[in-house]
């Protein structure tokens, strides 16, 4: 008998409850046993909740029982969170958890007191929700070398774009507001639309790809609150759609290249199907080339499917660490600066020349009807030579978005 | 050290000795171990090739070996290599496999001789090529319970139909043509074009879903080659494509309903944008709900990846049989017959009013300008209860494709 206990009886937490109990034959026989739920950790009481009885308020009680050897943490935060994941590890509990704040922040520490403890720390449900993206780096491209993954890793954002794009009379703040309608975004939606959110899924990947420790306050992180109506009708005419992307490449010097921002990219590229909630995940090997993954990126159920599989592995391999992720040394990450790639530029109209005479060589996008302004796509440049032309043309532009 | 016998030096062979050579740190890493290529078995001799030494013509060479601990057999066929498996495993060498014949025939015995001589039989390589489905369902989507999972498993005819699909000259006959010559179909098409390839992995993910065996010859199988340029343009006309699709769901009462067929489906479908030699799986999960896993399903570095890392979890693994797939017992299949969903007819435009009067409630399509032809989209009948409408029509009607 596997015995299990969840932190935090929130969204994700009383979803890993359910998801156990539901699906209990499956689970069990993925597990090789009887896997049960003995408690679960919240501050609140849950009168008339089936699982009432399993309710705790002190976390003593879980780490002093031997009887429980894996334990969910869905409570989020890098506080007790933090305190608590590294406690049970140290007791030779393995931990598994959705709170992809806490891996992108201590994930490398956290991973060696599992190693160090012979337990696991399992995060599956971080990055993609339902996706199986983790155990896809972890388990499945083992003979690959990954040389790139970029992905569309926030149901929200993608939301709003979604919105934008289908709409032709949506705008980002009517779209923002739907979404916070739908619950799809939270009142407070800095951390979605900021690309906060975005960013530390990508911290996560990127460290597993390069298997050293990348930090998510040193990725470059851009929102969508600057993605304009406008800027999607020049897109659409184009053939192209925007897309908020995080990106993660090993370059040719080894460094890394990682990054979160909106990008223009051609309506046939697989990510750009990919639309409302849904998130995908384009990985590239040296050998596989691309494969891409898709699905719900969050949403209760899908994300407690994934911790509940974490929980599955665990069982199945008790005393010992399966995954050793990535160490605590420092990944070298590539200067955006230095990359090239080319930038769709929007412009007023009457500044037309000085704009087009700035990008010698670039595309003059179509011009549209009731469209007070114009547009170019610049031939490739560094980022630093597009920022320091863009920059010198003052208020005769109106925004920019790199192109894929 | 981990010591390795490849079976069979053709195309996916020499891609499994290329992948553990060019990727050696990173599968050395990933394997825990250093990993070797100590034999090839194959009848012929390379002379020059990097790799000569390796090579012998004796199994009994390699089953002797007790330094041999894992074996890829990637020779196909269900004769040899079922033989070579299985005296393999018996000897409790685990067997990494991209051989989709012998694992739908015979994958239920094999499992079991794994699993009593404490060893693994496994074939990540057998469907979608790279596309790391089959550690997907049995490693990450261990707390589901699977419903459905539908598939375009076979490149060549997506490539084929893709090629109808996107030039409005090319029929059938042509772009197969187009495919043989870019290598893509083999001069006998019949196992791609009459559907078997599919067949065969679908019978393989049935079996995985089912937990018990599903003979492929008992499954329904239709191939592409009576898919005519009139059915396209039809259904382009209403926002459709056409793909040959395998597909496996748990019907309500545990049956399992399998079968390959063309399908027409919307272009909304993330189906319908899985294009050229691509394949694209979506799995539905009763917490998760679908997901997609798309990418090369063929290729020599692609498949021999998947193989690889076979090869490392095996390796990971000793003396552990890590998957249990499913047992011998035969899994229950859905009659056909009672499933209901509409079908696409197209008719002979002179006898348009007798097609239309077997179908009542249907859709008439819009006629096509330069079409000697009409269609109609039926509404929802059992197949049984529409072949009888259908073939009642005699050489009224020129084709018939199911709906998604």
């Amino acid at each position: 008998m596997i015995k299990v206990a969840v932190l935090g009886y929130g969204t994700v937490g009383s979803g890993v409850v359910e998801v156990i109990e539901r699906n209990h034959t499956k689970v069990n026989a993925s597990a090789g046993e009887e896997l049960q739920v003995k408690y679960i950790l919240d501050l609140r009481d849950f009168p008339g909740d089936p699982w009432e009885e399993k309710v705790v308020h002190d976390y003593q009680v879980i780490l002093a029982d031997d009887e429980v050897s894996i334990i969910c943490e869905t409570m989020g935060g890098v506080g007790a969170a933090y305190q608590f994941t590294k406690q049970a590890l140290e007791a030779g509990k393995s931990v598994c958890t959705s709170n992809k704040e806490l891996v992108a922040k201590h994930g490398a520490e956290l991973l060696a007191v599992a190693a160090a403890n012979h337990c696991n720390y399992m995060f599956e449900a971080s990055v993609g929700g339902g996706i199986p993206i983790i155990r896809t780096i972890n388990s499945s491209l083992t003979a690959e070398k990954l040389e790139a993954v970029v992905g569309i890793l926030n149901g929200t954002t993608n939301y709003i774009l979604t919105q934008i794009q289908e709409n032709p009379e949506a705008d980002y703040a009517e779209s923002l507001k739907a979404a916070q309608e739908l619950g799809y975004a939270e009142r407070n939606p800095a951390a979605d639309v900021e690309g906060h959110d975005a960013c530390r899924k990508v911290a996560i990947l990127s460290s597993l790809m390069a298997g050293r420790n990348v930090d998510p306050e040193k990725i470059y992180t851009e929102g969508i609150t600057n993605v304009s109506r406008a800027d999607f009708d020049f897109a659409l005419a184009e053939g192209m759609t925007i897309k908020l992307l995080a990106l993660s490449r090993i370059e040719e010097d080894g460094r890394l290249l990682a990054m979160v921002a909106p990008f223009m990219l051609p309506m046939t590229h697989p990510l750009a199907r990919v639309n409302d909630v849904f998130n995908g995940i384009l990985v590239t090997g040296n050998m596989l080339g691309d494969a891409m993954l898709y699905g719900r990126g969050a949403g209760k159920l899908p994300t407690a499917s994934a911790v509940a599989a974490d929980v599955i592995e665990c069982g199945r391999n008790p005393s010992r660490t399966v995954v050793r992720g990535w160490t605590q040394e420092e990944a070298g990450l590539a200067d955006i600066g230095e990359t090239c790639r080319r930038f769709f530029v929007r412009a007023r109209i009457s500044r037309r020349e000085a704009v087009e005479a700035a990008f010698p060589g670039g595309k003059v996008c179509a011009q549209l009807e009731n469209h007070n302004d114009c547009a170019v796509i610049t031939p490739k440049l560094s980022e630093k030579e597009f920022e320091a032309r863009y920059s010198a043309l003052g208020d005769a532009v109106l925004g920019r978005i790199r192109l894929l």
